[in-house]
């Protein structure tokens, strides 16, 4: 018997015959003879909605309030799976983040989770009841309704797992693990039975959609054992997220790759090459609050340089217009960018060992006269953008490249 | 400066546009120098909404979990209308139930309050605050969310201008005032300046919809200053509930007629005329836990009597069954009803020191050829069971007859 934490996200929620569905599984669970404590997210398009109407009432909705709306979707989930487990005869009992309570500090739309007091949800286990757990969200210390940003029932459920030292934490959801790439754009893609926490961390960084950065950051810094699974598809085991790399097993040098359309790039040419210009640059984009993903700093032509990085495309026209603003001041000789790009990742724990993975990945592209406009690199992964056609094309011949498609 | 608690039902909160305007109406009240406690329902359709999901799941919805779900409605509103009063500069915090603490009994969906804590609305008024209050939902001992019942939002707001002492409490609704009856039935129907604590208790369990009987018994019990206002109307005074009578004022023999259309008449036919019979057939109907209104025995032939009662209309068939199944045991001759008849009802202190006001309105429905089929009165209203066909007329008529056409 052991004690699981399993996490239902919205697509899995997102309708009364799903809801129907997941307590069919948590009574499987339960059969079993295992105790389960369950952590759901609103359901389906629910979010979308609270979040439009806010913005029809205030342009940029007071955090406060806005954490105060967004908790409600997953209240709803939670009262209707406690139902639906009961209508089956599985004892069920639901809590809302401050009912539980998971602490947090006071950064409205994007907490951190503090403390989680498990006395009720062991209470309620030894009673032989699911405890239903409100995910993304918390109560500060003052009793705000707080919420933990995009994502954030996926790092409820491993906080939760942590707090209750639970032998395993499940993340259902509409895919059946973690893929070599994306499926639907590799279809040799293969599933892997493990990947390291450390690849996890960078593939979810990277854009792969499975799991949530944070959760990822939270479930290694408690060594929490993490699967993700589907929960449309049965009996399947899943990816395992693992701590401890297996000696005895051969490393892939490069386990799977990642790539993420969401890329613009900003150009700013020709200002003069002396300290502080990058600053100069970056400082105005950063004190609006627009995150800068890859940065490149070129030499140019006479004492000048070219600097380039990527923001969000959404950040795409602001950055623009944030820098048209200060283009004289810092001297620039001209400001443009391209929102056409997107970056492609290889990512493996066996690049450490692998001096030559980089120059694969561009002889790879080369050879399909696919351009690199950047690169980036850490310990376990190189990133490219390119432009945003070759995309697939890229993703395709990487896999070959590196082996993916053979078991 | 007086301290009001304004409280806007559904349909004044049921848009994005609705809610702007009612912290427009907010934000003038509080230039007038008031401080303002405000307390909102759901945004009309939105607990439809959720009961019917609710019931998607789970034909009887667990009352704990129907309680979880539920009191999101308000939860989402309070959240919007402090962003409304934010966004016209006006200073706003929100407060659920459990937040403010309005702590209940147990019994969930129909919890009753037992305390309110007033400190944390009486810190934020003092910093100028605007406080928002989720209506209709609270909290039980045990930190379980609770509901009060349809309707319960008004409940609320009554309570919590108790618990602060406020100078009054105003129910802002989609019509101006109570009225001498419903003016899409009599248009010469006049608005009431006040009405009595007592006449608006009849009225509101005669089938009145402006106030929920609740409210205002818990006005009466707190002596809270009540006004029920219009939201949609700029400048009314709307109706106030008094508890003093004025001696200097004459008194309107009848003040209002009040109607109600969900009734169903059954009858128990030739039924052993011995004692205890009425326990018989009423004890398997309120086992049932259906309610019952009106109740008639009548001698029958040779030693038998006929029993009728009504019960309303989504009981009919049910109330009929269940008869049907003791139909021999009970020793009836006959098992039938009616669901097309309505009760009228006059309501008016006047009539305690009036004798002929029951044979006024006899007299009335007679020379316009309506058959009373039952007839139940209390002190201060006298009420009838008559073919629903007759409605309009029979209010019409006894509009007139009680002068309450003329101002």
């Amino acid at each position: 018997m052991a004690l699981l934490v399993q996490k239902y996200g919205g697509t899995s929620v997102g309708s009364s015959e799903r809801i129907k569905n997941v307590a069919k599984r948590i009574a499987r669970t339960r059969a079993e003879g295992h105790d389960v404590v369950v952590v759901v997210s609103a359901m389906s398009g629910e979010t979308n909605r609270l979040v439009a109407l806010a913005h029809e009432i205030q342009e940029f909705p007071d955090p406060r309030e806005m954490d105060v709306v967004l908790a409600t979707g997953e209240q709803v989930t939670i009262g209707l799976l406690a139902m639906a487990l009961q209508d089956i005869g599985v004892p069920a009992k639901s809590y809302t983040g401050w009912q539980v309570l998971v602490q947090t500090d006071n950064a409205h739309t994007k907490a951190r989770i503090e403390y989680i007091d498990d006395s009720k949800m062991r209470a309620d286990l030894a009673q032989g009841k699911v405890v239903i757990v409100a995910g993304f969200q918390g109560v500060d210390a003052e009793g705000n309704i707080t919420t933990l940003g995009r994502g954030g029932s996926d790092t409820s459920a491993v906080a939760l797992a942590a707090a209750l030292k639970a032998d395993e934490c499940q993340i259902y959801t509409d895919v059946d693990g973690v893929y070599t790439t994306d499926p639907r754009v590799v279809p040799e893609a293969r599933r892997m039975h493990t990947v390291s926490f450390e690849e996890m961390l960078e593939l979810a960084s990277l854009g792969s959609k499975v799991l949530q950065i944070r959760s990822v950051e939270f479930a290694g810094k408690y060594q929490v054992r993490l699967r993700v699974l589907s929960s449309l598809a049965e009996g399947g085991e899943g990816t395992l997220i693992t701590y401890e790399e297996d000696p005895n097993m051969e490393q892939a040098i490069v386990s799977g790759i990642a790539f993420d359309r969401n890329q613009a790039r900003i150009n700013v040419r020709g200002v003069p090459d002396k300290p502080g210009i990058a600053y100069q640059i970056l400082g105005a984009v950063s004190a609006a609050n627009i995150e800068v993903d890859m940065i490149i700093q070129n030499a140019g032509e006479e004492g000048t340089t070219d600097f380039s990085f990527t923001v969000s495309r959404g950040d795409y026209r602001h950055t623009l217009e944030l820098l048209k603003a200060v283009e004289d001041s810092i001297g620039a000789a001209g400001i443009d960018g391209d929102d056409t790009v997107c970056k492609v990742s290889i990512v493996g724990i066996g690049m450490r060992s692998h001096s030559d993975v980089a120059a694969t990945m561009f002889r790879t592209l080369a050879e399909e006269n696919i351009n690199i406009q950047l690169i980036s690199t850490s310990e376990i992964k190189v990133s490219v953008l390119i432009d945003e056609k070759y995309l697939e094309l890229a993703t395709r011949v990487l896999h070959k490249a590196f082996g993916l498609d053979r078991q």
